[in-house]
């Protein structure tokens, strides 16, 4: 394993592991992504998104764009929430103007027995581009590789693309819910092989994204999604390559109201949602000084980035407020890495974004002045 | 004022005033829709959605028909919730497979300016409607009177149509609060007119949906949808015509979060979607033995009636148990009307419909004995 440049901004990092920092450190869900005009040019180049997913130059070329233009402290891999499913043999596309599809759903008995956890040699793909994109962050910042939860898996597998009521999937969990689970336990053991794999390839932080894990009804969520992405985090690698701890990350979309039950997961952070208030957050999970807890990450409303930038910098401070004081002392205590909500959306004026990391960084270091 | 037929079937509206019945309420959100094929021949005959909604006759059939085929303990106004944007001028029409869509979107100083509360003789129909269903229900049922909150009507008026990001509603909200605000206030006189004249033709309790409360950030829901469901709230009247008490109920979808928020409200029901742990509301907002509480109405997962029957019991029961026992004496305690956490899907199987109903009635009346 060839042995890469020392971190220069270790931010995102000591934050995700409780410890103070000068500021709060940010970087954006789908930062590398279509507002930016540099990635619409790379993705013509590329011909489609999977083209530009599995070819190891145009992920690094992509992931790297945000960095040229904001000082975010962390990059995030480009890659898709299903490529794990698509190795299983599934066939994953993208049409044009329209989310992923899936050749095959899984629907009935036979089609869940012929699911395995797929061999990471046909992710090799997705491997290759965390070590060139870790190679050419050349330390920056560090990277963070991700997966989609078993249970968000498990919605695109058996809807066989996205869905606005998830009938096909909650049928089969009411009705077969032996059949949900044999999916679940085979994606999270595939997560789990998928993410130690990006670990072992360079990523510094992994992240499970539990996208509709909010969709689920109270009690079916710890059983089929909670449930999951625990059989994930005890099967994940603690150091990486460099023999440093990397931080798991743990991110229910609309999961606020089972925080609690979150907070014994065995991860580092959890993400929020823009629905949570982070105060309210910190006080149930973000722990004390010097005892357990966990990072929060998030959570302003992605359509903030559509209002001018003083009203930018009135929302960042209401959310950074909302988290109050980091820890700043030099044990452990409560941190805050800010991000999104949810993914930036494709028609945010890319200056927009300059003046979010600005009025982060800026109230950020002024509340601990 | 025609007198109506005294109520055979109270317990709905018990329920809602929190005291005892010998069995759980039920009624079911979009309980007059697609699931059922009579529906389908009388939308047919009436030509399209608005046809069928403006028609009296019409509207009065289907909104008794579900009643025909299970014992519910309601009835709801066969109608939509976007008729009050509609009177404005915005010009509503349901192209067939799609959702509603406004001929004129409200997104500028310009539009917002043209906004009034609008003559509630455009809204006739409704009122006539209700009149109708309540001769037509003869005293077997209550019937429920509705109108979207103001916050979910903006939605639609700004973003001229359904949404799945609302950026456009929550551009104006965060660029330009002061214009928000304004159609909210309106809205909320509005919507207040509207359920008044309500009551006045024959509703013996009222509804008010904020669908899409749960789509916005922590701090902007207390201030642009919570606040305005106040200033509903605070106009309503607070008898029917036969003098007895309307109650109010409150649904706001993915609003678990705020619930301890919502407490306050001058309502006596509030209504909860699937991912509200029934067991920890009751203690957040169910109140005591007489004492002060709001009766809780919700919040079975819709796929659940995709399963068969012995799995739709299950889940019922789970969602009965979770409430726990209601109150029992001859003051006032914690109340539970059951419903489904949003509207029934229209692919529904009648014949589950009728087995959830069954659960029901079956289980509520166990946990009694």
């Amino acid at each position: 394993m060839t042995a890469f440049a020392p971190l220069q901004n270790d931010t995102f990092l000591r934050a995700c592991m409780r410890q103070a920092t000068p500021y709060t450190p940010l970087w954006l869900m789908r930062q590398a992504g279509r507002y930016l005009p540099e990635y619409c040019a790379t993705r013509a180049k590329a011909g489609s998104f999977m083209g530009l997913a599995t070819n190891t130059d145009y992920a690094t070329e992509v992931t790297l764009q945000p960095l040229d233009r904001y000082p975010l402290d962390a990059a995030i891999l480009f890659s898709d929430i299903l490529t794990v499913p698509d190795a299983m043999g599934l066939g994953l596309t993208f049409a044009q103007g329209e989310g992923p599809r899936f050749a095959t759903a899984v629907r009935d008995e036979a089609a869940v027995a012929k699911l395995e956890v797929p061999d990471m040699d046909k992710l090799r793909y997705v491997f290759d581009a965390v070590t060139s994109i870790r190679k050419a962050l050349n330390g920056r910042v560090p990277l963070i590789g991700f997966s989609g939860s078993p249970w968000t898996l498990a919605c695109y597998m058996v809807e066989g693309k996205g869905s606005d009521d998830y009938r096909l999937v909650k049928s089969m969990l009411y009705s077969r819910p032996d059949l949900m689970h044999k999916i679940l336990a085979i994606n999270a053991d595939a997560v789990a092989a998928y993410l130690n794999a990006q670990i072992d390839a360079g990523a510094q932080a992994v992240m499970i994204f539990d996208s509709w894990g909010g969709v689920l009804a109270d009690g079916a969520f710890q059983n089929f999604s909670l449930e999951y992405t625990k059989r994930v985090l005890a099967q994940l690698k603690r150091t990486g390559v460099d023999g440093k701890v990397v931080p798991r990350l743990v991110f229910t979309k609309g999961g606020g109201l089972w925080l609690k039950e979150m907070a014994p997961l065995d991860c580092e952070v959890l993400g929020l949602d823009w629905t949570v208030n982070l105060g309210a957050a910190r006080a149930l999970v973000g722990g004390a000084e010097n005892g357990p807890g966990k990072a929060l990450q998030g959570n302003i409303d992605p359509n903030v980035l559509f209002a001018p930038p003083a009203q930018i910098a009135t929302e960042v401070a209401r959310v950074l407020d909302s988290f109050g004081t980091p820890y700043q002392g030099t044990g452990t205590g409560p941190t805050h890495i800010f991000n999104l909500g949810h993914g930036i959306s494709q028609y945010t004026p890319p200056e927009n974004v300059a003046a979010l990391v600005e009025a982060v960084h800026k109230h950020s270091k002024a509340q601990r002045s």
